[in-house]
Parts: C-alpha cells; sequence; structure tokens
C-alpha cells in the first residue's frame, strides 16, 4: 500500500500558558479575564502578527503558535517576556499574569489548520518546564539562533522532555 | 541604530553536485551534458518538484535546492540517488553519472531569490563530505526524520563541517 503523502512543513512552534492560572481565577475570575484580554490585544497578538507567527489555536490559558523562522518565534517570545514584565510591574508578584514559553522546531504535520507531531509535544512539554516569566528553547532552537540574536541562554543541559 | 529586518525562514537546504565532473567531461564533453540534461529533466528536476523543492540556482554541475520540510528534502534525495543508480546502471562504473548530496537544516535568509546563511554554507559542506551515489546529512536532519522514514542511517559521528 503505497505510503499517504501528508502536508508537511518546518515551522517553530511557541506553545505557552498562563503560571497559577487557576490560582488567579480564583482570585479574581473577571479581574484576569479581563487583563488577559487586554494583554492577548495590546501584547501578545500584536507581536505574534509583527513576527509573522499564526496562531494555530487558544485553550483556557494556553496558546499553541507556529512561525516560519526560529529566529522570529524567540524574538517574538523575549519581546512578549518583557512585555509582561512592563506591564504588570506595578502589581504585586502574586497577582502578575506570567506566561511560560517554550520554544520547539519540528518536521510537523499539517491538517485543516491544526499542527501535529513530535515538534509540537516537545514545545508543549519545553512550556512545562518554563519558569513563570521564562522561555525554555530545545537544543535545536538554540543551535539555530545563537549566533544570530544577541540574548544569552542558560545551559540546563540534558533533560528529559 | 534599529537592527534591520531580514526575510527569514526555516528550510531544508539541499545541496548537489557530479561527482569526478571534470573527468566525465574531460572524457566525453558533449554526451555527458546530454546525459545530465537528460537526467535533470526526467529524474532530478521531476522529483524535486514531486517534492514541492525551488530550485534556487545552479551551477555548472551543481545545484542549491530548498525544500519545505526536511522529510521532504530526503525523500527527494533518495529516489534521485536510487533513479541515478537504474539510470546509469548499463555502463561502466567510470562513466556513470553519480551526485553527492549534503542536506541540512536552517534558518535561512531569503533575498531575490536567493539563499543565506550558515545553513546553506553547511548544506554546501557536508555535499562535499557526501560518497558518490549518496547522502550526508546533517544531526539536526537526523534527528528530524529518523523517526519519520524507513531509510536506514550510518552514523559518522561528529564531523567538523
Amino acid at each position: 500500500m503505497p505510503e499517504e503523502r501528508v502536508d508537511r512543513r518546518l515551522a517553530a512552534i511557541m506553545a505557552a500558558d498562563i503560571a497559577a492560572y487557576s490560582r488567579l481565577m480564583g482570585a479574581d475570575e473577571e479581574g484576569t479575564l479581563r487583563r488577559l484580554k487586554a494583554h492577548r490585544k495590546e501584547l501578545v497578538d500584536a507581536k505574534i502578527t509583527e513576527h509573522r507567527g499564526r496562531i494555530v489555536k487558544t485553550t483556557g490559558d494556553g496558546m499553541l503558535v507556529e512561525f516560519v523562522s526560529v529566529v522570529d518565534a524567540v524574538r517574538c517570545a523575549v519581546d512578549i517576556q518583557r512585555g509582561m514584565l512592563e506591564r504588570d510591574a506595578d502589581l504585586p508578584t502574586d497577582n502578575r499574569i506570567r506566561f511560560r514559553i517554550g520554544i520547539n522546531v519540528g518536521d510537523i504535520i499539517i491538517d485543516s489548520g491544526d499542527i501535529f507531531g513530535d515538534g509540537v509535544n516537545v514545545a508543549a512539554r519545553l512550556e512545562g518546564l518554563a519558569d513563570p516569566g521564562g522561555i525554555m528553547v530545545s537544543s535545536v532552537v538554540h543551535d539555530q539562533v545563537r549566533d544570530k540574536l544577541s540574548f544569552g541562554f542558560e545551559d540546563l543541559g540534558e533533560q528529559e522532555v
């Protein structure tokens, strides 16, 4: 039986979610949603558009975005994290909305606008390992951007993701 | 001074050239060119199109091709090498046209249809290391395709390219 051809492409995948989302919602549901909506509109979505990203899907507090370039994906993530730090600077630490972001590169499968594959799963697992306000990238992302961007990277070594 | 934005994208880059091209041309210039033209038309270009590749440029005996997917690039290279083996099977070994192929993944810069960057340079250096009729891939290519394709890979370890 011939192998069915699937639509594949190389992409940089960014997975993001909000740290301590349940706690924030438990403390102030309407306020958290309102602030999140403003962050999305004024910062996150604008930065994603600027860096030619495509929002694949959003969940309650999560977001999956694909980029055509790794450099764009990392720049976007840094812009978002820096922007969030400024926007919530006046709030007590416990009230701040802070994203955790994971970035990976993969040869992904595209089907009906959604994306699938190891590359996507690993991005989600990297996100889970990121500190609130931080960005965790895979070694292939690091290899692709280390000579192209002026950000510092902290090497966390081999981690099973 | 703000950093100038350049057009970047992730791509799989295939560099190919013909092994012992000068010798083949020295022995039979017109015949070699005629056969090369037929291989290009009937096999190479057809396979590149089939796997959604774009020929960025051709030199005398060389070719630079970009693909949107690593899996596509590797499949295309394997199809070309298998096809060449069949097409020249009846010729004496010394007369066979044999490609050397290098494949890499990179976040490349696109300018006026041409592509630039480390990712391109490394593909060309991998091509130089490939055996005639063979394919040399970088470790990032291998990581992306090993679970997705049924071809065998021989690990040549860390090589300075």
